[in-house]
C-alpha cells in the first residue's frame, strides 16, 4: 500500500536518497573535490543533467561551446533547447585553448561543455595545464564549465588528473558523472556536483522531470557500492585487457590504412582513415565483412568532418571477437582502400579539426 | 559487465520495454481505446510526460489552460517552461465548458490540461457529456488536450466513465498514467499514449531527459501486473474502506464546520470551510490538536483561492487513526471557528471559482 511498503518503493526525495549521496560525496572526496553531501544530487542517469543544466542556464540563441567531436546525445540537448553551438578543436591535450579564448571573446557564450577524461569520442584525457588554462579563461569570461565525467574511475594506466571541479575555487564547475560505465546502466542512476547558488534551481528542474530518481535503484546502487569493492577493479582488468587486446590487433592488422589513438582509460579508441579511403566506400565492405563500427559523423555539427573517422568502442567484446573483428575490419579497409576514387568534388576539406 | 548482463540491468529502448508497452496497449484496449502497443510509451512516472508534452508543445508566452484548483506539480512545469496560465474553473460536473469556450475564443491556448477523473484536488470526475463538449471545444478551436489521469483505476463506486482519450476521433488527446498509485511509486513507471503525429517528437525528447526509463523497473512492473491480477482489488478494497472511514467521520465530527464532496475514486476529499474560519487560525490549530492536513492555497493560480478549502488525503492511514484524526481536526475547527475575525480587508474574495 502506497507510503507503506520500505523506502525504496516509495516516493523519495527529489535531491536522492541521503545515504547514496553521502556514499558518493565521500568518493569524491578522495578524488579531491572538496564538497558536501548537500551538493550532491541523483540523476536519472547523468544524460538527465546535461539537460537539466542546459533548461537551467540557456536561453534558446545562447551560445554553448562544445568540444569538436563530442557525444551526440549532448548536442541533441542543447540543440533541441535552441542553443547555437560553438564547436572547439581537440588536440592531444584536450580542447584547444587559443581558439575557445576567441569564441569565449566574440560570441559570448553562456556555456562549456567538456569531457575532458577519457572523452568520448576520441578517447584524449585533458591535460593538467589545459584544464588549470580552460579554468582561467571561464573566470575571465564568466562562463561556468559543464564538466561531462562518465569515464574518469576506468584508468587502465597512467597518473590520476585532478578533475577540472577539484581545480576550480570560484565555483564555476557543475560536475556530472554516472554508475552507468562501469555497474548496471539499466538502472539509470547518475549525480550531479552542483556550486551551491545553482543547486535548488537544479532541483526544482528535477521535480518537475521526474519527482525523483527511483529510490529502488538508489538503493540497488548504494548496497552494490558498499559491499562490492573490488568489483571495479574486476571490470578494471576486464577492459584493460580488451584495449590491449583492441590496440594489438590494430597494430598487427591495420597499419597504413588508418592511425589511432591510445586512450588510458574509458570505452573509445578513435581511428583517422588515410587519404584516399571513403567512409562510405568502408562501410559498404564492412557490412560484407560482416564487421561493425560507428563512423565519425554523429560526434561533428557538420557530419562530413567526420567522415575520415571511425570509433571503436572495446568493453563490450570478449578478447577473441576483437581479434576477429579487426581482421575483417582489416579486410574492408583493404578493399576500400583499391576502389577507385570518386570524382565529385568534397566540401569540407579545409577547416576539418586535427583530431588526435 | 557493461551490456551482457540481462536486460533489465542494459541500455533500453527509449520508448520503453516492448512486453511491459504491449501489456499496458492490451489493459487500455479493455478501457476503449483503440491503440497500438507503439503508440505506448513509457516515462520515468508520470511527471515526466507532463514535461515532455510541455517541451513539445508549448513556446514561451504561450497559453495553457487548466482546471482552478488543480495539481500543482504541473502548475510548476508549465510555469518553468514560461507558458501563460488560463485557469477555468470546476463545477460538480468537471470544467466549466462555457468559461473554457471564451478562453479558447479570446486567449488562444495552446494545450488544454486536465485530470478528468477523481481529480487532484477535488475528487470531481467529469461528466460524460463535459468529456463529449470538451472534446467538441478542443477539435473546434485545434487545441490538444493533455488527459492527466493517475487516478481512473481506483474507481469504489458507479459506473467508469470513458476515457476521454477514448472519446476522440481525431487524434487531439494526449494521454498519461502511471503505476505510482496502485503500485509502487519508487520503482518510477508511468505511461502515455500519443497520437502518431508527435510520438516520434515525443520520443526524442525523452531521449534527452534520461535516455529510457529504468529497464528493471520496467521489468518489475511487468512481472508485478503479469502475476498479480489480484492486487488491484485488495487495494480498492482498503481504499474503499479508508474513504468510507473518512467521510463517515467528518459526517459525525465536521458537520456545520465546512463542506465536502464524496468522491467515486482516487484519493483526495476537498472540504470547503464556512465562513468565518480563518485558514491561518486553522493551521495554527491544527498544529495544537496534532492533525496534519494541505490547504487549498498551492492548487490555485492565486493563493488566496485555496484559503477557503483543505485537501484530505485517505489512502496513506489505516481506518483507526482516519477516525482519530478528524476528531481531532475538528476540535482545531472549532476552536478556529471561535476566533474573532481578522479585520484587516482581505483581497480576492471576489471572482472564487465555484468549487465543488
Amino acid at each position: 500500500v502506497l507510503d507503506q511498503g520500505p523506502d525504496p518503493l516509495r516516493y523519495g526525495p527529489a535531491e536522492g536518497v541521503p545515504v547514496l549521496r553521502e556514499l558518493i560525496a565521500q568518493r569524491l572526496r578522495l578524488a579531491g573535490m572538496d564538497i558536501a553531501p548537500s551538493q550532491v544530487l541523483i540523476l536519472t542517469g547523468s544524460e538527465q543533467g546535461i539537460y537539466m543544466v542546459a533548461q537551467a542556464l540557456l536561453r534558446p540563441g545562447d551560445g554553448v561551446v562544445v568540444e569538436a567531436p563530442t557525444y551526440p546525445g549532448a548536442l541533441r540537448t542543447f540543440r533541441s533547447l535552441g542553443a547555437q553551438l560553438h564547436p572547439v578543436p581537440l588536440d592531444k591535450e584536450g580542447m584547444r585553448l587559443d581558439v575557445l579564448e576567441g569564441v569565449l571573446a566574440y560570441q559570448r557564450p553562456k556555456l562549456i561543455y567538456t569531457v575532458p577524461t577519457f572523452q568520448n569520442p576520441t578517447g584524449i584525457t585533458m591535460s593538467l595545464d589545459r584544464r588549470r588554462g580552460l579554468l582561467e579563461l571561464a573566470w575571465r569570461y564568466r562562463v561556468p564549465i559543464l564538466e561531462d565525467d562518465p569515464y574518469s574511475d576506468l584508468r587502465y594506466e597512467g597518473q590520476h588528473i585532478p578533475l577540472i571541479q577539484a581545480l576550480d575555487r570560484r565555483n564555476y564547475v557543475i560536475y556530472l558523472s554516472t554508475f552507468s560505465k562501469w555497474l548496471f546502466p539499466g538502472l539509470r542512476v547518475g549525480w550531479m556536483v552542483a556550486p551551491r547558488g545553482v543547486a535548488s534551481r537544479l532541483v526544482g528542474i528535477k521535480r518537475s522531470l521526474d519527482l525523483c530518481t527511483s529510490p529502488l535503484s538508489q538503493f540497488i546502487v548504494f548496497e552494490l557500492i558498499r559491499r562490492g569493492v573490488d568489483h571495479l577493479d574486476r571490470i578494471l582488468r576486464i577492459y584493460r585487457a580488451r584495449r590491449d587486446a583492441l590496440l594489438s590487433a590494430l597494430d598487427r592488422h591495420c597499419r597504413g590504412f588508418m592511425e589511432w589513438g591510445r586512450p588510458q582509460g574509458g570505452f573509445f579508441v578513435w581511428c583517422t582513415l588515410r587519404e584516399g579511403i571513403q567512409m562510405e566506400a568502408l562501410q559498404e565492405e564492412a557490412l560484407r565483412a560482416g564487421v561493425a563500427f560507428i563512423s565519425g559523423k554523429p560526434f561533428f555539427l557538420e557530419g562530413f568532418d567526420g567522415e575520415r573517422h571511425l570509433r571503436l568502442n572495446f568493453p563490450r567484446l570478449p578478447e577473441g571477437r576483437i581479434e576477429e573483428g579487426i581482421q575483417r575490419l582489416a579486410l574492408a579497409l583493404r578493399q576500400a582502400a583499391s576502389r577507385p576514387e570518386p570524382k565529385v568534388e568534397k566540401a569540407g576539406e579545409l577547416g576539418t579539426p586535427p583530431v588526435v
